[in-house]
């Protein structure tokens, strides 16, 4: 044969495992009622585990009032929605959250996606398409899905500076006054865990003309007095064109979505590919969600939990000298740099300690500064946390891993 | 102000209203154990309807086996997954969800996704990236997510006329021996119902050493003995190099796949963003997902009371020379070539008759062919499809719409 497709295959797959990073995935289920626990089952005996990367920040994936209204709309309207949000697939759930979600980002619409991923993909591709000429400001450390949103609405992009307002200044100054411009990214970078200067790019945004799109995936539900994110928190929901959030960290489910003024979200709702041509997330979890972002939007003790055990867990890996990248949001960082050795570690944690972080390695984030990812929720306990500084300090010493500068 | 960002959207708008086509979401609830009845509740007083336009084809979104399935999950291990497939997100239902799609399409492996929609996305534009130099011969029908998945991969794209051997042939033939390539294609196409000759589309991949991706999702649960597709039905699984499909139609749920040899189904793990930076499906819709395929793999009584009832019908509206789309597969088309029109009826049809069936229009179907499309399922009765064609037949000589030629 002139052409061996396997060959192409398995050299993508051997440079993979050549560079340290390919990646195997552990077979968990964590056990409602108990988390943080869970039970892994990769190895022949399965054994309880302590999760130690699970983005359900805040565990309202166990929440009872969450899991009772799943069940209940469950029985009453069944499992799958049957069909696009356009072909009977719009239950009265999906309306429902959507209202609710305008009313957490002070927003006149929103509209509801299969996932985070989807939402940036779809409300960026379209808007590249709805206004002609738009050029995107888009920070260097955007994720994926944005990344991916940007490329294929194929408009132009001007990338800047992480989190860099001189660098800002400067691209949308070069664009000048004739171009219409949107500034997109996120409040709480998922791997680093640093927080965008929310009211500086609003600022700049005022005085450019540019529109903005926030990214809050990260920070829903964790921060603000409603829940609404860093954006609420720091007073700054009106300056904000579009923001997008999920359903499936925070609120513990699973879907994304965006909320705008209506006519931007009806235009995106008419013209994204992405939302148009796909069966709606099912009416069961979207209840679930109503009630998770309603119980969040009171229910305080939650948060405040998680942000004092990030804080106690923070302090303590600080003091025992573990290379913690520092930032101010719920997200701990341990930096090693190397694939190889931070598959080695995560693999020791399990094996001796029962502790699971999964290694973050490329592409999720760059090559070199591959880390643990640590995330306290409310069901760690002061034991949990005193057991996890304990074993990656006794690992640090025996693998005689780097310390903190 | 220089630009003026509201127009642009507002006239993106304004141009889908005059074309008439701007889209008004029904909103409903089906209800469990008594579909195809559903609530609606657009109107101020609520009122029952039927539903005659989902694509839950065999009801499986109200089978008990499933709804309990999820509930025990759910009660198991919580609502969302919390994580990405690598990050904490893997749990057992999602790798024994994944075994059982392998065996139902005798592959060596399978890969689940959020929806079909990413499946598609995701796997076509990866291989694009895998296989240097791919040229992908795509059927001019295909669904929005493929072409989404090969313009985003941007490998060189030869569109061939729809079904059409000959052309298929021509096309391959010019490529020329040295040029990798992959035909893409779906089983049943959803707009049309029409079927492709997978038989013969795969005696030519072998000719020209082409690989083979087909889209199942309309027919995954619905042909085949063990509900493995139109490939299935027709012997043809070992010739399909790739085999992609849907958990959010014959089954009732929400998510989609792919199943493939071992090596391709890793390679597209390991490099698909829109697989990698997005949580994974719900564990207990998973498990629900499981119920429902290892039913419909020996149940055959849905499929067998479905076809009876897309039979009775098709051939109740063809006696009454409604102007029928003909097919072999259980979607219903009745054309109508106007989107005013379509609208019309349908809006008819909810308010006189209370039966539930949305309009199609563009993109889901191309300008001039607006439609309605029928599917019947097994829950729809004999006096439910006489009530139906009485309705029609009572719009078409009160609207004086076209009969069939």
């Amino acid at each position: 044969m002139a052409i061996n497709y396997n060959s192409a295959i398995e050299l993508a797959l051997s440079s993979i495992k050549a560079e340290g990073r390919y990646r195997t995935f552990a077979d968990i289920t964590r056990l409602a009622g108990n988390f943080p626990k869970a039970t892994l089952h990769n190895s022949k005996d399965k054994k309880e585990i302590t999760v130690w990367c699970s983005n359900d920040y805040l565990g309202m994936g166990q929440n009872l009032k969450v899991l009772k209204g799943i069940e209940k709309a469950l029985y009453l309207v069944g499992a799958g929605s049957g069909g696009t949000r356009n072909i009977s697939g719009t239950t009265h759930y999906h309306v429902e959250l959507e209202k609710e979600l305008s009313l957490l980002h002070q927003k006149e619409s929103s509209l509801l996606f299969t996932s985070g991923y989807v939402a940036n993909e779809a409300a960026l591709s379209t808007l590249s398409k709805l206004i002609p000429g738009l050029v995107i400001l888009s920070d260097e450390n955007n994720h994926a899905s944005m990344i991916a949103g940007i490329r294929n609405g194929r408009a132009r992009k001007v990338v800047f500076k992480h989190n860099d307002l001189i660098d800002l200044r400067l691209k949308l100054s070069e664009l000048g006054e004739d171009i219409p411009k949107i500034i997109v990214f996120e409040s709480v970078y998922s791997m680093d865990g640093d927080i965008a200067p929310i009211k500086e790019i609003c600022d700049l945004a005022d005085e450019y003309n540019a529109l903005t799109y926030i990214d809050e995936v990260h920070a829903v539900g964790l921060y603000g007095n409603h829940g609404g994110g860093i954006a609420e928190k720091e007073n700054q929901l009106s300056r904000l064109d579009i923001i997008e959030g999920t359903l499936a960290k925070g609120y513990g489910l699973v879907g994304g979505y965006i909320s705008a003024k209506a006519n931007i979200v009806d235009a995106i709702r008419s013209y994204a590919p992405g939302f148009i041509f796909t069966t709606s997330l099912p009416p069961a979890l979207v209840a679930g969600a109503i009630e998770s972002v309603k119980h969040l939007k009171y229910s305080k003790i939650e948060r405040e939990i998680m942000h004092a055990n990030v804080s106690y867990l923070k302090q303590s890996l600080i003091s025992n000298e573990l290379p913690v990248i520092k930032n101010n949001s719920h997200i701990i960082p341990l930096l090693i740099g190397d694939p190889v050795l931070t598959k080695k570690v995560t693999d020791q944690l399990l094996e001796l300690y029962s502790i699971y972080v999964q290694p973050i390695n490329y592409p999720t984030v760059p090559k070199g500064t591959e880390r643990l990812r640590i995330t306290p929720n409310p069901s760690h306990t002061r034991e949990d946390m005193d057991f996890l500084v304990k074993s990656l300090n006794s690992l640090w010493e025996l693998m005689d891993l780097s310390r903190a500068a």
